[in-house]
């Protein structure tokens, strides 16, 4: 460090963890803003010590720190990265993403660039946060323009008035969504080992995150459909739902699984019936949830599609829309619905669920999720979507009113 | 029917619902012992009277009728096939799938063929059960010698005892997974439409399932996901479980999840850690969960699994093994672990979950899946199938002890 002529903004140490102590006193002498311990074998391995040590450097030099046992951050802005995983492919977006880990986190980055269409906006891996705590990454992204949203995996609290305050603010103009582990007595003794967290009695995260108006998940896969819902669609003013589906068992699980989510059956209105009816054999009864399978047989694919959705997404009764496909090897499918095109009309969420022959709903799912509409492999999941939009929305007026 | 000069046994029937008694009638003068009605328009779209008249000539003439409002039967033994879906590369196998539906257990096969590895005996598409009720159903694939377990999808029964008789004495010998709907008042008015069925009260179902040992399952998710356990591996002897993870958050959430389902972390022998050690460097901590990254550092990926899985596997204090593998563009997959070749020895559960780049992931998923070992993209659900293997093969001990 000693021997870099020009001035050092951040210094990324990835080297043994006895040598980081030495490596920091350097990068005080040299004036260095911000380090990024990327290094592990610290209080995840029982040495504390070292790790304090870090610490009284950092706060005698006004050195802010991000780790130790982290792959750091990420900006998709301006491509800086001090991550060890590749995570090319990583498209730009709203979504910012923070996580108490680094491999984990790594295997997420390269799971989402792989298989999801958002896209990020910056990361942020916080290690065993010896210095830098979450509630400040929460709120550096709140004032983010490029983030509209945050995800977040942890496993302990430090500062949990900290935490509250920030993330009471930040709900207001940001959903939250956050992955707790740690959450069982034995999972906590595990986060001990792992970053050195203690990760406290869930009940009392849980009223928090409560209190807060944060969107608690309770796994990976939540967080991941639930995200993609709140990146792609803009949220919901109630919670009525129109399901249109090309089986009826679709219909009957997902109004299931609405009763069970704290979402109502919307009512379709008469012009809504009529303009289906157009579709439709003259034989089979208009509900919701709408039975689209006897309109794709009288009408086509494409023309049931474009008529039913169209209808059920301009019914004022309707507050949100979810559309279950069934696609087959040999059929056509509805690539270019009109409402696809007319994206930006659209003033509630669309979400999709297809099922079917994996390369066909992998295609269906490109094209769709392009286009910024969730797509979800299993109706319960494309549910569970619509209901955390409803409610983080409901929540959200309430938290507005009352601070 | 009257034209065919020689004799039929089996009438599939497949026209408008207004011609089907006419049919009916001359099945019965020909002396037809089964009819498979796939047309709908019967007590689903409210044609009780219909469906009655079908049921009168049925029973006059002792022909057994499944349907109407079905895709029918499947047969992978003998490639007999009723269905209007494509159906082609579904796998022969143990797996025998029951469903109350038309176009969703066309898809849900679809979906099964393209994307799972495990294969299927027989299908019933039950439809209306206007004859041929799911206990009869049930009863039929108990004694089937190609079926090893039972998957079905149900949104009404119609005879509570004898459903409830027969399966008490089916799940004793082969595991039964229910998926129900029409489990909440808005979810059962829709199946009335679906299947014109009666749906009852959840609880009603709940207590019988639990009476009976049939496993109930919440989504189409979590039926699939627990099949491919039961279809590929042995059933546990008790509730121990080590995790063998890639990333410590992954040892952290398993942990929790295993604690939130009733299964034990098991406690890992001296002589286990021991052998872990060889590949382990010795700053690391061994424990279960086992954070296996350090190893794969020091000794390579391959030499890091071939060893820690094998010592775990091998281990006399657990019962079940979950590794969680992350894996990453240029990455070394272990594709050719010593464990994958000696399947036939092994005597307890080994399930997987792979994150990480999908291409890589569901290459790594296609050899693991191939050799029987049940791969999942999201930890929990990981555990959650082992926790089902451990509950079922719990209760079957007490179920054999009780009847």
């Amino acid at each position: 460090m000693d021997l870099i002529p020009d001035e050092v903004d951040t210094a990324i140490i990835a080297t043994p963890a006895s040598t980081v102590v030495e490596i920091m006193e350097s990068c005080a002498r040299k004036g260095v803003k911000a380090a990024i311990v990327v290094s592990s074998g610290f209080s995840e391995e029982g040495n504390k010590r070292l790790e304090q040590e870090i610490v009284k450097i950092a706060k005698r030099a006004g050195i802010r720190v991000i780790g130790p046992n982290t792959t750091g951050v990420l900006n998709t802005a301006n491509n800086f990265i001090t991550t060890f995983v590749p995570i090319e492919n990583l498209r730009r977006g709203n979504v910012a993403l923070v996580a108490q880990t680094g491999m984990f986190l790594g295997a997420m980055l390269r799971s989402i660039a792989s298989s999801q269409h958002f896209g990020v906006s910056k990361v942020v891996g916080l290690g065993n946060k010896c210095d830098v705590d979450d509630w400040e990454a929460l709120e550096y992204l709140a004032q983010d323009p490029e983030t509209a949203l945050i995800g977040m995996y942890i496993e302990g609290i430090k500062d949990g008035r900290g935490f509250l305050e920030v993330s009471q603010r930040v709900t207001k103009e940001k959903p939250v969504l956050i992955l707790k582990s740690g959450i069982t007595e034995v999972g906590s003794k595990v986060v001990l080992s792992h970053t050195g967290s203690l990760s406290g009695k869930d009940e009392v995260f849980d009223a928090a995150c409560k209190q807060a108006g944060i969107i608690r998940v309770r796994s990976l896969e939540e967080l991941i459909d639930l995200t993609k819902a709140f990146a792609f669609q803009p949220l919901p003013r109630g919670n009525r739902v129109a399901v249109v589906s090309f089986t009826g068992a679709g219909g009957v699980i997902a109004t299931d699984a609405c009763a069970e989510n704290g979402l109502a059956v919307a009512r379709i209105s008469r012009e809504t019936e009529k303009r289906l009816r157009r579709v439709t054999p003259k034989w089979h009864r208009i509900l919701n949830p709408v039975d689209l399978w006897p309109a794709v047989e009288a009408s086509g694919t494409i023309e049931a599609c474009n008529t039913a959705i169209k209808a059920i997404v301009e019914d004022e009764g309707v507050d949100e829309v979810i559309v279950i496909l069934a696609v087959f090897k040999g059929m056509v499918l509805p690539c270019d619905l009109d409402i696809l095109k007319e994206k930006r009309h659209l003033d509630k969420p669309l979400l999709f669920c297809i099922i079917g022959d994996k390369d066909y709903a992998e295609l269906m799912t490109g094209v769709l999720e392009r286009r910024g509409f969730p797509v979800y492999p299993y109706i319960t999941r494309a549910v569970k979507a619509s209901a955390a939009m409803h409610r983080y929305s409901a929540q959200r007026k309430r938290l507005c009113l009352l601070f």
